[in-house]
């Protein structure tokens, strides 16, 4: 039987694999590499850096794919459904990889961003392929240290306050309104520096990109004089490096509900 | 200048130290084991298994100190207070910690369970111990494994759907009613099993107790019919072992909002 381990290798920095992630890389025959695009270059070049550093030349084969793009266009209502498609034309080619590229005994992994957990499509796919039949294996799932945990992290604070919840969102989901019943909100996959919309508030914002890169970006304050700073810094990084990661988190302060 | 490392040290199994934690302990002269009372001594036992695993024997000291007891009894509102108190009398061990077990130019460490992030006071005290300003110190935070990631991976899903928040949050919090604006909610610190309101609901159950150890336990499906294994799984370990350790991620069907 076929065999996958989806490795979840930390947000950047190289050291934020776990024992339990290179142990999982160690008894891997093939990893498939996804590339999302040229500016993702870099990330499919981190993998393969990894990759080098921790197993033996020669134990291993590297296949490297084209992911398909995701259509960016739809908004609202349609984002579920263009990630929907999205997602059956990727299990297509997660089937083949494994299929073709994979002997019927062999181990492939997928090595993840961050944790596999978080705002990530590879565990989903895997489920599809496998429901869809064309081909059989088992897979276990390792997990990794998010950017989320790397950016509270690099601001030395917590991600809840003493006995108080902590919402995980998307920057579209922030754009239309501050969630409820929480004050502390982790923003990812933010495109649109929703942040902007509570300037007003009295909130502080821990703001970082390319955590754990040598890029590495941090900002952090009352969000009325840190995010002024953060929409300059953000956009000169994305133009000099052509691309961007950055999450955030919003704490709102009591009494301000 | 004294520094002190705080390192998340994953949420049970040994191999989810990432090599940064790995790297930060080596660098480390003196470590910090703060025991919580009899029946978490097997937390502390892990902690120095983790210390003769990874480093040579000779190359550091610990040190053992009675972290004092939090009053659990305080119920409602009186959460928040008694956990203050508590936070500043742990204040005073560590500044007394940190000032007499490690020389001016020392290195001292804490591990902490899982990611320092999630429901852990170590960062709040040692900001509350610069503040009195008895002892002056560094220090930096290596993120870990949280618990929550380790759940979700072994139950092999994500923590969010797609373009979805998720929101972590305690049993207590649970207990007072279902987060608003979310359908995914991972619970922790949860003693009274308040995932039993729910038994009525359209909701799936994603279970877990000493995940990533020996005595792992994993449960899930839909609330109705796991519910009741979980909770008779529960007790009997609780039972057998004089402590738990248990989170869940509860994962409500769309359409029941
Ligand atoms: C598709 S999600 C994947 C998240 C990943 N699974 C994790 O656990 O971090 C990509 C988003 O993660 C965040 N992100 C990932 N790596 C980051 C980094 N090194 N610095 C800042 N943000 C990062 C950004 O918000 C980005 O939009
Ligand atoms: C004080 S909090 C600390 C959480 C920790 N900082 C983390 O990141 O997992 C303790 C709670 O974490 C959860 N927990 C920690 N380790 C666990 C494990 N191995 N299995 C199940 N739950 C665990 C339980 O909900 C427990 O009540």
């Amino acid at each position: 039987m076929r065999k996958i381990h989806v490795i979840g290798i930390g947000a950047g920095d190289p050291d934020q694999l776990t024992l339990q992630a290179v142990k999982a890389m160690r008894g891997t025959d093939v990893f498939f590499l996804l590339d999302k695009g040229e500016v993702k270059n870099d990330l499919t070049q981190l993998r393969r850096d990894m990759l080098d550093a921790h197993l033996p030349a020669g134990s291993y084969r590297t296949v490297e794919a084209r992911d398909p793009e995701r259509d960016r266009k739809a908004g609202g209502a349609a984002y579920s459904p263009a990630v929907g498609d999205w997602r059956s034309a990727r299990a297509g080619i997660y089937a083949r990889l494994i299929a073709e590229e994979l002997d019927e005994d062999g181990t492939g992994a997928f090595l993840v961003w961050g944790d596999p957990a978080l705002y990530d499509s590879t565990l989903a796919i895997l489920q599809e392929v496998l429901e869809q039949g064309a081909v059989e294996f088992t897979y276990d799932v390792v997990p990794g240290v998010s950017s989320v945990s790397a950016l509270v992290a690099r601001h030395r604070t917590g991600l809840n306050r003493v006995a108080r919840p902590v919402q995980i969102t998307t920057g579209r989901r922030l754009a239309e309104g501050f969630p409820e019943g929480v004050d502390d909100v982790v923003v990812m996959l933010d495109a649109h520096q929703a942040f902007r919309g509570y300037a007003e508030e009295d909130m502080d914002i821990y703001w970082g990109a390319y955590i754990g890169t040598p890029d590495e970006i941090l900002v952090s304050g009352p969000i009325a004089e840190a995010g002024p700073r953060i929409e300059r810094l953000r956009a000169e990084a994305r133009e000099r490096k052509g691309w961007i990661m950055d999450t955030y988190l919003l704490r709102r302060n009591p009494g301000d509900a």
